[in-house]
């Protein structure tokens, strides 16, 4: 059972065709694959034509890959047809625990044996969506953001039973197909990027409610503030540039989480001290990867300034 | 005590030449306007002008105002000198209170008497630090965010004693000057930005200490997903949308903060219904000023490109 190279897939099925599930269609289509896609609502095929169209102008002007065209696009009759011969799947139904487990199981009875299956999934682990499945070794996570032909990331983590290969190979996969994967070792409710938009997102309620800042001001304070450098570096890097020379380890230092008195949010941070604080260096520096607060800022500014003048143009 | 018209200063000063201060200076001239600086370190000048130096490419990139120049910038020997004739100060000293304290009286006491002055501070709210100046009515916060020649933002907001109408003059000031202010009509710790960006930091700081996840995922997933989009839609207006037809009034009521099970934050929300609720849909409708989601999406389609392709140029 050898699965095909991550790089030279030409077929790829995506069942459930609603926002994320034609998004992903129109990924794939985009990036060259050829695409079977399924959904058992009666005008499924009709949305699934109509989300497309809405993207593809924006694919169009990003690029096209080599050969990609709508006309590589076939909805399948049924979901064993979808499936039938393709070398990835992305399932993208609602977002319920039994219809995930039940649809799953169907499709890994219908997919080729060596074909790796990813759902779209922000709420479930997939030990639990595992659980019916015959082969749950090829089963991964492969969380996008919407919309999911624009948004680069895609999250990626198995469940108890799924094979380590399987989620390497899905994260090759999405590399090969133009996403960024982040290979998660670890099962965490809401993964990565929803835990940190949830812990700002509550923030802002709070502060909203507390009637600190309204709903707008929030907004403009966002977008004309952290995100903007949120677009192209991470808190960790941007917390290491900030601190100079010394970089994170410098931050840590003088500057530990909670230190403000009172405290600027609501959210209690951990004791970052020892082994953890090492960690965590280590991480920046490993990120830095030689770039010194010279060159970071050399590159932050470059950025800004890109991103900048292009909101100012769009 | 008439004030500048808010569009027409022509001079400014900045006390307190380091990073956040030489910014402001860097951000000054390039917006076109006469700078008197002072900072009472040896070497206050000379890192000024290093500084000033390595700013200055970022803002030619982006479009100097017409007449500005290095030749406006005038390095003043006392800080009398600095402020004498400046229609408006922005103070960047070290974030210590008594020194604060002691620093704006003296900047009120040497000030023309009509000149707003505003304080980058991003730790005290101006009810402490306007304690002992004889004008306190004229001290404002104005809070950049770092670096302040590239980052839009400015957080604005009096302190007990300031009056109404020179927390106005400041935002119209800044807005003129090419700056994003967002005026506060409470002093809150953190202000608006910090704390979200807090919280969010809290968040990743827990996600490592628990072995959730790395470093680098935690800055790859925010800036290949959540972070694109902060750089232009911020967190209400993107909930907004996701909300389809039905808006934040659908998101709220179908989905709650704290509906996740389990948790995906550490940070409890506020119980969002009622008042609080219609206030917060409220808001999302005012921020979106009749553009539905059809709009929305072909907006936030059209930002993201932008910004895609300029970080994939940049």
């Amino acid at each position: 059972m050898a699965r095909h190279e991550p790089g030279s897939v030409d077929h790829v099925a995506c069942i459930g065709a609603g926002v994320i599930g034609s998004g992903w269609v129109a990924h794939f289509l985009a990036r060259g694959y050829r695409v079977s896609a399924w959904d058992p609502a009666p005008d499924g095929e009709a949305r699934m034509n109509r989300l497309v169209d809405a993207a593809w102008p924006a694919l169009e002007s990003l690029g096209l890959a080599p050969g990609a065209g709508r006309d590589r696009l076939r909805f399948a009759p049924s979901l064993a047809e979808a499936v039938g011969g393709a070398a990835f799947v992305q399932e993208s139904a609602p977002d319920r625990l039994d219809l995930k487990v039940k649809l799953l199981a169907e499709i890994d009875a219908a997919a080729p044996p060596e074909t790796v299956i990813a759902s779209s999934t922000s709420g479930f682990g997939m030990t639990e969506m595992q659980a019916q499945s015959a082969r749950p070794e090829r089963l991964v996570v492969g969380h996008p953001f919407n919309p999911p032909y624009l948004v680069p990331l895609v999250e990626v983590v198995g469940g108890e039973k799924t094979a380590a290969d399987a989620v390497d190979w899905a994260c090759a996969f999405y590399e090969a197909a133009g996403k960024t994967a982040v290979k998660m070792t670890r099962e965490v409710p809401g993964f990565i990027a929803n835990r940190l938009q949830e812990a700002l997102w509550y923030e802002a309620l709070h502060m909203v409610a507390a009637g600190e800042a309204t709903v707008e001001e929030i907004d403009t304070a966002l977008t004309a503030g952290p995100g903007l450098r949120w677009a192209f570096m991470g808190p960790f890097l941007t917390f290491h540039l900030a601190g100079g020379e010394g970089g994170m380890g410098h931050m840590l230092d003088h500057w530990p989480p909670g230190s403000m008195d009172p405290a600027w949010t609501r959210l209690v941070p951990p004791r970052v001290e020892g082994a953890l604080r090492d960690r965590i260096v280590e991480g920046c520096e490993d990120e830095a990867a030689g770039r010194d607060t010279s060159a970071l800022i050399g590159e932050r500014d470059r950025k800004l300034i890109a991103v900048l003048k292009a909101l100012r143009e769009a």
